[in-house]
């Protein structure tokens, strides 16, 4: 078995998670060893929270779930990119498909992307 | 002229460098305000090298500069997709076209990407 480097950044190394049809990047998240394990384990996108210091399954609370089709691996072994099928059709917590739905357009933000659900819906708070 | 948030990591955030037409993800690299700037102003992916402490204009040794297309900007404002044209065809140091050449199998790692060129002929090292 390959060895991950966590150790390049307190543990925790970035991982990409794209869509395994469209080739869109949804999202990039960080991993720690667990959540890495677990997504070995499990077969969906296991992630560290940053914000909460916690094991972050996503998709736990939304139902939008990441199912790994491939794991691919950068040469230095510290970053990854998860081919999902994303579950709901919606990455972002904030109900577009992918969290990267603005681009740049003269210095400002313009929203490309289209919004799946609603997350006052989803997350009930 | 919207801000990226450079505060919350130590005044770095991930790019994930994409090709724009085959989607494929080429590499992960950081980038601090300098070479955002950097990039904007020139259009051609500039990072900073954590390993170099360093400027990193992608390209300036091999000739391999990644022309940007597009950039998005995820939902925290602190990650980015630049959508580039790679010159040279290839994004990785050792040779191949993308950095992530690889994927787990069986809990190994296999080669999947395709070779380009030859390190020590672009390097001269």
């Amino acid at each position: 078995m390959f060895k991950l480097d966590f150790e390049k950044s307190d543990g925790l190394i970035p991982a990409i998670a794209q869509d395994y049809k469209t080739g869109d990047v949804l999202m990039l998240a960080y991993i720690n060893e667990e959540s890495w394990n677990l997504t070995l384990e499990t077969g969906n996108a296991t992630y560290w929270s940053r914000s909460r210091s916690k094991l972050w399954k996503k998709g736990e609370e939304s139902g939008n779930v990441q199912k790994i089709k491939e794991i691919l691996v950068d040469c230095d072994e510290d970053t990854v990119v998860f081919k999902v099928d994303q579950i709901g059709g919606a990455a972002c917590h904030i109900g577009y498909r992918s969290c990267f739905f603005r681009k740049v357009e003269n210095g400002e933000l313009k929203v490309i992307g289209e919004k799946v659900f609603d997350p006052k819906e989803v997350y009930k708070k």
